[in-house]
């Protein structure tokens, strides 16, 4: 098995997007740019979806229209709906990123709409794709489990992975949305996911809520998973745990997957950096633990003192 | 391989031994009372230390002649040289921790002669302890870093157990003093420790410095090991990483163990409980995760609005 591991960082659109400060298209610019600089190859960059309603993504378009220009770089856009997904085709994109929820009652407030009305609309982009062939992702939210619903049986997380799949999905995403999964439950959903995955791949998006997320990364790349998901600096929100953090910090999970012989391809001093730096911005500590305490840079000390 | 893990909650010491704020001796002992209630039945509760050095500890005899009586627990006192050991055996404690540190700088640093002469030490409280057997622990500090030599060798910290076992130690705990493990470094230092572990036991002691805490934890029990330290709330600190936190939290460990499945006789909420209750007394947040976001409780909420 590869010891590559494909960081996907998403701070400019998930991390972002549940900020109460409102970062400027200059900034969030200058962001994408240092993560590049840094070694991160893919990127979430904005989410098509109502500025109305989502107001830290007005600049989506503006955004894109922005976007350095890069050969390896693949930036990512949320897709929620067919409206959605028709801004993706017309804009610069290179990947979309679908949604759905696995517990009924989360999608419906996520979404509008049941789960598997969510599923039909994801069929119908699919099959609009076939033309356009705009690489495709999806993200399974509350995999884990559901603030309202509770535990998540395992089961109607595989069969959505297979329905996911049989569309055209070439990567499927087990996300852990709210932060209540261990790396037990991570090791298990992924044994169970594994049969029907086929040539799809198996991506892992993880929040720090409960202090699992390094753990659960752990757990993933121990059974197999080579995509992970993360967030510079820990940038982002738990909807549910409001003094709760968020997105797992990318920081520290390249710190974990160096310990462990991983190669990202990724400079983690200089993902600290840009932590460090987008605090400015953000007007607040981020979580990231790694940029708190700093690598691990012993001091040569002789100690005889 | 059993379920059942056996927690060490450090708090009392290693926790309250690092803040600024010096706790009083009746608010330790309502701490210790209150871990007590929570079900836990091991509690490091003091260290037999000057007390011109550490200030904090002053009140070792006065809280040792206060403990609560409780049939079930164990009152862990910490010993680094001789004349603690008399101390300890003075006292009422029901079990003593040495410490020795795997990196000579930090031996020199922490206790004021090299690896070598503590080890020396050590072997003369053992042979004293003869008559005495008073049970009898050691924790291995730095066995996986030293912030001035930087990487442990393995070997150094297998050659280490080995002659600890052979004083007599019956648990030897791997402690990560400054929180630089990944949890691939606790897989293989585990797994080299166990050739030679004979019939001690294997504790571990983690710190979340590098936000890696949780996952060592999950991946010591994943290799067998079924004491593990911690500190409720996260009480502590790091020494080497002033802005960072210290020992891994008491429920956030828990956390993670329950939803493997595991067995530890401590009802993670009433340790919630206690954390919240502590920030009062220390005048700060503590670190510990679980207490922010609180167990994974779903709402029922049917959604449909």
């Amino acid at each position: 098995m590869t010891d590559k591991i494909e960081i996907v960082d998403v701070a400019p659109r998930d991390g972002l997007q549940s900020q109460s400060v409102i970062v400027d298209t200059q900034t969030k610019l200058e962001l994408i740019s240092r993560l590049l600089d840094a070694g991160i190859r893919r990127i979430e960059v904005v989410s098509f979806v109502n500025p109305k309603r989502v107001p830290q993504m007005a600049d989506a378009d503006e955004l894109l229209a922005a976007l350095p220009q890069h050969d390896d770089a693949s930036y990512i856009g949320l897709v929620l709906n067919m409206r959605g997904y028709e801004r993706a085709v017309a804009s610069k994109i290179n990947e979309i990123n679908c949604v759905v929820v696995a517990s009924d009652t989360f999608n419906q407030k996520n979404q509008g709409v049941s789960t598997e009305q969510t599923m039909q609309t994801l069929n119908e982009i699919m099959k609009q794709n076939e033309s356009v062939s705009l690489s495709s992702g999806v993200t399974i939210g509350a995999a884990f489990g559901c603030p309202f619903e509770g535990e998540i049986a395992i089961s109607n997380v595989v069969e959505l992975v297979q329905r996911l799949v049989d569309m055209g999905f070439r990567e499927i995403a087990l996300a852990d949305t709210i932060g209540v999964a261990g790396p037990s439950d991570v090791e298990k959903l992924i044994k169970a996911v594994k049969p029907v995955i086929g040539d799809a791949k198996i991506r892992c998006h993880f929040h720090n809520t409960r202090n699992t997320g390094v753990a659960n990364a752990y757990a993933a790349v121990q059974n197999g998973v080579r995509i992970i998901d993360s967030s510079c600096g820990g940038v982002g929100g738990c909807p549910f745990a409001p003094a709760a953090t968020g997105n797992v910090a990318t920081e520290d999970v390249l710190y974990m997957l160096e310990r462990m012989g991983m190669d990202t391809g990724v400079n983690t001093q200089k993902i600290i950096d840009i932590a460090h730096w987008l605090e400015g911005p953000l007007e607040t500590q981020l979580p990231g633990m790694v940029s708190r305490a700093g690598l691990f840079t012993p001091t040569g000390d002789s100690g005889k003192d």
